[in-house]
Parts: C-alpha cells; structure tokens; sequence
C-alpha cells in the first residue's frame, strides 16, 4: 500500500458516458448491479442540492456505494422474475465542513432517505484525488524543500505518496491526517526502490495542510541503476523468448455475460464491484442434473479487508499497518487490465465505475476479465487395467471459468481471481506481486549490520521490510438457500474397541455442529478437521447432509501481540475463520470507519455477542495469510507469490456432477478454415 | 492401489524393440538414462545363463532399475562431458527358488559383479504378471465358486485383485501372500464400485496356490446402475457442451528434448524412469543471467513411496495400508497418457520402458507428457500510479513448463506433475482422482447406520472407507553444489526493546541451522518458520546465503498411533519434513523392501542415528498428507483433488531472474497463415 493508482481517474475522466448509459439501458438491470454512471451523477446532485450553500462547501466524496438490497428481497426477485425488485438505494459517505457524513438515497424515488453525521473517531475511505493533492504539498513547504536541497536532490524527481497513520493508543479523536513519504525517481519509474528515508510529511487531510514535519536522520538513496522494469528500460541479456504460444477458442467463450451476470455451463453468477471489496461475487448457483434446477450456493463473496502490517519500530515505519480495503479502498485501486498480458487471449472484459472524490462517475475500463481456464489439467480420469484382456481409459480435461481483477494498491499489485469449476468447486485464489516497500539504510553488506533492521537486505542500501498480508474473505453460502449450519469434521484416533484387533488405531470423524459464534472461531494448527457449511433441512437421497467445505491452504495466523494496537484493529486476524449469523451490517471485517479505528467495530467484536448460528443465515469469514521476509528475488519487483482456497461440494450432489462433462469440442480439428 | 495397470504390458509386448534400439542409438548416453530395452534384455540373460538350471528355474523379476551411479562421477561427467561417464550398472530384485536375490550387473562388462540373497522377512515389489496370475486362481478354487453360487454371481463377471496383506506383529517371517478380493462386473466396468464383500482369498505367490479362504458374510453387491464411467455408456442428460478451447505454438514448443535430458528457456533437467519411483528429476540447473552459468538446484527428485492406509478395522479390510511404491511399483503403474485429454494440445510425449515379470523389456508408450503450461497466469506486473500525470504499466505472462506421468495404482489415479517457472520456482504437484475403494454394506440411507461403519455412505449399498494418503518426496537439493545446511527461520514475536515505542510488538526472524538430524525434524502445525536449504559457502554479492526454500501447502500428519504396525512401517510420515546426509542407500523411505516390511528400515530409523547435516551433503524429504473422507460426490469416479508444495530461490539470484524476461511472441499475431 501507499496510494492506489488512478490511471482510470486520469485517463478516462467522463469521456463516453452518453454511449455507456444508452448501452446499459439495453440490459435488464439486476438488483446487485452497481451504480451505473447515471446513478453516481444522481447521487452527486442531490448530495450538492441537499448543502446549505451547495456553491462554498468543499464536499469530498469518500466512499460511494450500492446499498445492499433487502436479502430476501433480491431471493425473491432472484427466484421468481415476476417479483419486483427491490428499491435501489446508494450509500454515500461523503465529507464536508470536517465532518463525515453517512448519506442514504432512493435511487428510484430519487431523494434523500437519510443524513447521519457519524462522528466517532475513525474515518472513511480516502479519495485519490485527496492523496494526490496531499502528496503534491512537500514540494511547497520550505523545511522539504531545505531538506531535499540538503540531500543534494532535484525537487522534480521526487514523489511522494500517501499512508495512513493507524492508531496507536491516542484517547482522544485525532485530525483526519496521512503521512507523506517521499521518493527519488530520477532515472527510474520504480520509486518504491528509492525511498528518501528520513523525512516525515504530515496532512491534514480537511484542511489539505501541512502540520507536521520531520527529518530525523539522512540515509543514502538507494541507486536507481537496476530498478526500473519497463520493457523500453531493460538492457540485453534477455532470458531467450519462448516460442509463441495462444489459446484459441474459434466458437468463443462458451460464457455469457449480460449486464453483470454471467452464466458459464452448470454455472450462474453476479459480478458486482465495490469501491472498497473489488469483485462481489453473488447469486452463484449451480444447475444440479439430478434435481434438474439451479441450486443456491454463495450468496455473495467478496474481500472484506487487506490488512499488511509492516515490522519496522522505526520513527519512519512503525504506524505501517494498512488496511488498504478500509483505508484505500481495495476496489478504488483496481487497474485497467491490458489484453493478452494480464487476462489470456480469449478473455472477455468487463469495465465498472465509480466516483471520483468530487463525485462524478468516473469509467474504470477493463476492470475484470473474464475468462476459460485451459492449463492442461485433468478434471477426472480413470485407468483401468484389472481387467483381464481389456483396458479402459477415460480422462476429461480440465476447463474453468475464471473473473480476474488486480489492485494496484500503490506499491504491490493483488491479482484476485475466482474461479468456478464444472465439479461445483470455486476457488478463491490471489497472487502478490509489484513493488516491496524498503528502507533506505547505509547497509551494503549483510556482514554490517550488527542491529534490528526489521528486514533483509536485498540490493544495496536497501531494507526489504518484513511484513504480512492477511485476506479476509466475507463468505455468506447460502446452501441450497438457507437456513445453513457450520459443521466441524474433527478427524480422531480411536483404539479399537477389542483387544483382538490386528490394528492398535484408526481414525474416525466426529461431527461437531456449532450452536454460537463461539463455537466456530477455529485457528488452523496441526489439528485435523474437516469444515463444512451445511443445509440440515436439505439431506442428500442417503441422508447426508447437503454442504460445502472449505479446503484451506495454509495455517498462517497473526504474529503481533494481542495487544498491540494495530492487533487490535485487526483482530479478525486472530482466526483462520469465524462463523456468524447473517447481518446486512456486518460487512467490513475491519469496520465500517478503517481509517483511524480503535477495533471496536470489527469481526471480533460482533462475535463477541456470540450469537447463535445453528440453521441460521450464516456468513463464514475466512482469513488467509502470508508472512513476506522478503529476499533479493524481490528485487526490483516480486515474482508472484500465489495462495488460495477452495471451496468443494460435500454430499451437495447425489453423485459426482462431471461424471457427464463433455470434453471440450472439438479438441482436435484443426483451428484454421481449409 | 489394488493392482496397477498393466495397460502397455497387454498391448505392447516387445512391438517395436528393434526400431526403438536405433533410434535410441543416435542420442548420448546420459548415465541417468533408464534401462533402455536391450539393456534390459541384457539383464535378464545374464541372470537366466548365471542359474544352475534355467529351463526349469522360474525366474521372477521383481525389481529392475538402474543402479544408481557414484552422484561425485555424475557430477564430473555433467560438469565436463569429456570426463567418461560413469560406468552403467543395474540392479535386478529376482526371485526364484523362493528366495529373493539381489543381482548387481556391469552394464558395459555385461557381467554379474554379485548375486547376494536376502533373507529377511520382507519382500520386493509384485509383478504384474503375479498378480494377474493370483487374482485367475479363485474361479478355479471350489470353495469361491460356492461362494459365488451362493450369492447367485454368474463367475464370468467376477474379477479379482490383489492386495499386499502388510504386517501386524507377527515374528515368525511370513510367506510372500497376497489377499485377493474379488468384484462384479456385470453391466459396468466399474468393478472397484462393486465388491464382493465378506469373501477374502489367500495366495501364495511364490507357489501361486490359495492356502486360505474364508467366507465371512454377505452383503449385498452395490448395483450397476451409475456406475460405469465410460462416455460411450453414459446416457443424457450431458453437461452442455463448451466451446472448443485450444492451446497452439504455431513454431511449436520451446523446449527441446534429447533422450531424457530436457532444456527449455534457462532450466536444464534430466528425466529419469524408475519402476517403483515413477519420474525421477536430475541434475535440474538453471540458467543465471548475472553469474552467466548455469547453476545447480536439484541433484534428484523424486515420490520415494507412497502410504495409503485405510481406516477400517474388519476383517476384511484392517490390512489395506498400502505402500503404492515399495509393494505395487508407483513407476510400474503408469498408464499410457492419451494426447489431448490427459496432457494439452501442446505436450511432447516420452516412452519409456520396463522390465515385465519375466525379466523381458517391454514399452510403456506415453509414459510422460512434456509441455508449456499458459494457464492465463501472472509472472509479475506492475501498474503504477503514483507518478502525476503518468501510468506505468508492466505485465509479464506466465509460462511454465510440466513434466507429467500418472500412475493408476489400481482404482486410484495420481497425476505426478513437476512444474518449473522461469523465476526458479519449482512446484510439485499431485492430483487425486480414479476410483474410490468402497466397502459393500446393507445400508442404502444414513439413518439406518447405528454402528461404526469406517466411512460415509456414497451410494446404496457402498461405504466410501476414510483413508490416508502420504507422499513423502525425496529431494536432494544441491543448492550451487554442495555443501549445504538446512535452515529453519522463526518468526518469533518479540517486544519493542524500549517502552517508549508506539508498537507493542513485531516479528522477527531467528534462523538456526540444524546441526544434526533430529533437528531438522518437522510436523507442520501452528508455528511459523520458513524452511530453506542453502549454500553457507555461497554468499550473494550481499552476504545473503543462497538457497531455495519450501513453501508447503498443508499441515497433514499422520493420525493412526504411533505403535500402530502400519504406523511403523510408514514412520517416514510422523515429520512432514526430514533431512538426511547424502546416502546412496536411503532412497526409498519406507525401505528396500516394503512388502511387508516391519519398519526397521525406514526414513525413520535411519534418522535415530542423528547423524550431522551442517555444511553435507544433504536430502529433505517433505511429506505431503491428504486425509480422505469420502463424499457422494466421489461416486463413482473422483473429481481431481490437487496439492503441491513450491521450491522457491530465496538469495538464489542477486535479483528478479525474470525481470527480464521477454513475453512470449507473438502473442497477438493471428495463428493461422494468411
């Protein structure tokens, strides 16, 4: 994290959007759907018509939203065409006058529903357009600028970028403020590499001033020679190209995409986008050929927060801990993604918008991609040879479908992907790479370094900072509709009942439903256990019970103490997954205000009220983490580091649901017209 | 496992030899290279002219692989090809006059160098033709055509298999049995789905007699209906039918392959075939841009046994704990891989071949696939931001290479693929997916179940049984040569050393490295380290230490006790990762001969001698665990689970060894000629 980028922003300010809005129309409009660009200019006008004096109040738009619809509402629309939708309703947290605003407004009717001033001491998302004016501030303020002439450095090389200042104890509500880190390009694109260590930028973000500053110690910077990493920049050797290889689809994708909604095979689903969780996946179902109908599986999933803490006590480093959902709006950095380089070549791409801090609908283009997954591998297959004189074979190659989007969220880049099997299983899988944040430091040899530097060094004079990313995802299954309960499978070693048994053990699963949220709070150590989210009400023709289990992929968990403040804000992390009842205000695993939180409105407080989740509407949250001790690979830019989970049918289906997959046709003719 | 798949052996009985032996003329010998057919022919005459009597002496050959030559000689012939090869020696496990013989050959003298017996109460790997042979014996044995009768089972469709019966205590040496169990056809080729419960058969291979019989109990035969897999039996509904989807490389693959040796973009790698091991990956280089030279990262790798044991404790079933390597030969099991379905349009395939029971060569077409994987992921990216006025955007595609071989062990399949990216990165992976092992039962719906039945009900009639599944890979990373240490890095939480920080906490990185074994012995759980194997004589230009670590993608251990006989004899699994000195002799973790074995020579015991592995020659073995408990959706044929583990450069290079890497070409050209 740092600042999300803003390429959209810059590049494709309101420049088609008579064409885009006479295109949508065309599209039956789903409840789900986000905000169209009509729909952001609405709520801008009637957010300025509603200001006492629309003309001199700076309003800065922090976070506009679709407002979740009723859930039954959107199932009965959902389950019956007939049946109206619900009201479109937006959410704006808009900010003026230094105070936060939580605006509520009827699309439909076209008014404002409600004005609630928040005023607890956390604050909403920031607007790129507030960073960037606040990075743009150094240059201006003399003692900066004394600063940089005393490092010897050229005013126009330097960028700064934006970090929020956590929380760390204070009692009493603190201005609304970033700190501004600067950095050295002159001769490199890649300023994360050339941090200008030492000098510390303090904004006030209402009043866009500068009310702090800092320049505590001077360290070399560290050489622009080896970071750059465009194409243009890089000189031979060259690793030797590959041969070109493509994958074609000469019939198209086998998806469909209308509006947002995508039905893909045995697959249906939503695509929503949110300034702050990126992808919303919803309404995903599954046709069942048995029961011959859709069966409900997620009713939505999506990112809930990124929280990156950094392990660095320095004056520079400490306040480090990012929540770049809540802070920079995960969604807000999402990219344009380029074709045939971010997204292969049958990829599909679908743009979005979203508000810009003044309000106005801004496109975002080619913020998803939408693609079949063809990597050569095997869905089921069999070899039989037991049979004397014959030999069976059947295999069925492997294709998925796959919704990517990436968020730049300055420095690393996340490229998130949902993909979506035949056999029923979705798999939620994210990649880091882009840029390390280092430390400058005097270091150009390990053997040097005789005290904490809080990372490894991995170029000269530069400290790749030890850190950690934990993903937490918002997962309300709904199986087969609701109501759902969460079983824990615990795998146990048993004696055998009498002494004459040959074997001394076996194992054997002991079902556990959880009755509260306190049940469900599950740490993933050595402990062998299977976790499912099940329907009871929905038993298989054998009586199983009809569910989904979570096949995790590692065991990661926090390393700070509990009680250290940005553990505290970040406590959901204390769980590798958490169970609750259902809450269309439970949404954001950090808090609805991230920026500047004190941890008390986060997952781990709800759960607190340890509510009962027993055949209730559930939502299971699944944290997934990564400890980075970064190393010299990393340099200049990180190799991707990919993790993930699935999510597989258990006695969902009476049998296995691609038993009857077609392979892909036709495989073996020839792509090109004779 | 049951009885691997003797696909080539019915088909290809000695087809093509002569053709074969001049095509393989013309490419180098590479002293890793396995048998080749007249190798094997060679082999087997020495061994029938070195007995007393040959034409009455039955000869069995259990085991034949080549012996693996002096790594100091390999690695001097594969630094400089002038140095001569090594000389090529082979190793057969015969058995006749029911002892089992030990035979070392001289390759190039075409001489026996020594015959030695072994006499302990263990055995080498079945034959397929033995057990083909045991699993014919019981329609002609009184007894089971009873049985048969009894049960109203026309014998024509009764087939058998073969089962190694393990050991459970038992002092006295044991014969060379197996059990056979028995399965109906009729009316599908599923037979692993239906079983001939209650009714066990004892053979004696080495008289190939039944010496025991017992017809326990009935139980209904689980029907037909839904159980055959075959697309030509399958009736619709289909899933709809996807669009075809191709990988193409108009100039084709980018990789070459002479003999078993392969290079492809800056990895070079070896290719070996082992009856038991299945692919064996030598001498894997790659290419470092900065150093110019190719540098060594992994001496051997290979799945050095595989453990399957079921959790049921009847009599029929208590035995089946499965070592699918040591008893079934993983590499014999290979099947012939079915171009477009069981590897892309763009896979390269590799024969190999093997010596059948009697000693003669036979050819196993398709044993491995080789191709460019383009799965439509990220190598790295970028898209900064953060620059006024200015986008940067980088993005690589990635681009891996897959060497795969599947083993259908009997009713399950394993898809064995060793990826290896351009970055460095190399990543095993198993996928699991063929036939459960199902036990046939009067149940046909949950409620009625008041009793432990071992596993859940997948289908009327048909317990899917709860089992294991462990791989333990060996590894011989020589990380730039040798010598090597293993270094456990923990992240240990630490306080700040004065009171007066912000922070209360952070993580830290304290490595040690393991002096001896028992150090080095790991069961993955809450804690975490990064794992890495380095080179302490080959430091970065920054003092880092070289090395790669493992990046592993579960935390399954063994849950059947400790004392337990099976639990014994599969010790290798009670750590997930081990590390061992160099010892040509310990290749195999659960010994040389692991048909009932008695755990006295495995990973496990050859590790109590705690022997020093600082600055050696070392081997990891890292155990991957799979605990299984069936679902309906794994009737009647299993959709593919995967996991894998990452062996990635930390320190390796001196920076990103992909940074330049160029994208493939031409990627948005038209494939197709104008």
């Amino acid at each position: 994290m740092a600042k999300c980028n803003p390429t959209k922003r810059s590049l494709f300010f309101l420049p088609l959007l008579i064409s885009l809005l006479s295109a949508a129309a065309a599209v039956r409009r789903h409840p789900l759907d986000p905000l169209s660009p009509n729909e952001l200019d609405l709520i801008r006008s009637l957010i300025a018509d509603s200001l006492p004096n629309p003309s001199t109040t700076n309003v800065t738009f922090q976070y506009v939203a679709l407002a979740d619809p009723n859930k039954q509402s959107v199932l009965s629309w959902h389950s019956n065409p007939k049946t109206p939708p619900p009201p479109r309703r937006a959410t704006a947290t808009v900010r003026y006058n230094s105070t936060t605003h939580e605006i509520l407004i009827d699309l439909g009717k076209k008014a404002i529903i409600s004005n609630r001033v928040y005023s607890g001491p956390a604050y909403a998302p920031f607007t790129i357009e507030e960073q960037f004016a606040a990075a743009a501030l150094p240059p201006s303020h003399p003692p900066f600028v004394a600063a940089m002439k005393k490092r010897g450095l050229k005013m126009e090389e330097v960028v700064c970028a934006c970090f929020s200042v956590g929380w760390f104890g204070e009692k009493r509500k603190q201005k609304r403020t970033v700190k501004v880190q600067c950095y050295y390009l002159d001769g490199s694109v890649n300023l994360y590499m050339r941090p200008v260590e030492g000098v510390t930028v303090t904004v006030d973000l209402d009043q866009m001033k500068i009310i702090g500053f800092r320049d505590r110690y001077e360290a070399p910077i560290p050489k622009a020679d080896g970071t750059d990493y465009r194409e243009s920049m890089l000189k031979p050797p060259f690793l030797p190209p590959l041969n070109g290889i493509k994958m074609v689809q000469p019939g198209g994708p086998s998806f469909r995409v209308n509006g947002h909604s995508i039905s893909w095979s045995n697959w249906k689903l939503h695509v929503g986008f949110d300034e702050r969780a990126g992808p919303i996946i919803s309404l995903a179902s599954i046709y069942d050929m048995e029961k011959q109908k859709h069966r409900q599986v997620l009713y939505k999933g999506f990112i809930s927060e990124l929280f990156v803490p950094y392990m660095d006590l320095t004056e520079e480093w400490y306040y480090r801990t990012f929540f770049d959902s809540g802070e920079y709006g995960f969604g807000q950095c999402a990219v344009a993604l380029e074709p045939l380089r971010d997204c292969p070549e049958n990829a599909v791409f679908m743009d979005t918008h979203m508000a810009a801090g003044d309000g106005r609908p801004v496109k975002m283009p080619n913020t998803f991609c939408i693609f079949e997954r063809h990597a050569g591998d095997i869905m089921w297959r069999h070899t039989e040879g037991t049979i004397p004189n014959r030999v069976v074979r059947e295999t069925r190659p492997e294709v998925s479908l796959v919704v990517r989007m990436v968020a730049a969220v300055g420095n690393y880049d996340y490229i998130v992907d949902w993909e979506f099997k035949q056999s029923g299983s979705i798999i939620a899988n994210v990649g880091l790479t882009g840029l390390l944040e280092v430390r400058a430091s005097k270091y150009t040899h390990s053997d040097q370094i005789k005290e904490e530097v809080y990372g490894a060094l991995i170029s000269e004079n530069t400290i790749g900072v030890r850190h950690d990313h934990f993903l937490i995802y918002h997962l309300d299954l709904d199986i087969v509709g609701g109501p759902n309960s969460f079983v824990k499978s615990n795998l146990r070693t048993v004696r055998p009942p009498t002494p004459d048994s040959p074997r001394k053990s076996y194992w054997t699963v002991v079902s556990e439903t959880a009755r509260t949220e306190a049940d469900a709070r599950i740490k993933f150590g050595s402990q062998a256990a299977e976790l499912a989210v099940v329907n009871p009400n929905r038993k298989s023709r054998l009586g199983n019970p009809v569910g989904y289990r979570l096949i995790p992929n590692s065991a990661v968990g926090p390393l700070m103490s509990a009680d250290d403040y940005p553990q505290i804000r970040a406590a959901f992390t204390n769980y590798n997954v958490w169970v609750t009842p259902y809450n269309s205000s439970e949404k954001w695993a950090s808090g609805l205000y991230t920026d500047q939180s004190r941890g008390d409105d986060t997952l781990a407080t709800w759960s607190l009220r340890n509510r009962e989740i027993e055949e209730k509407d559930i939502v299971m949250w699944y944290t997934m983490g990564f400890h980075h001790v970064p190393c010299q690979e990393d340099f200049p830019l990180m190799p991707t580091l990919s993790r993930g989970f699935e999510l597989r049918p258990t006695n969902f289906f009476e049998s296995n649901p691609v038993l009857k997959a077609t392979p892909p046709y036709p495989l073996n003719r020839s792509i090109c017209p004779l």
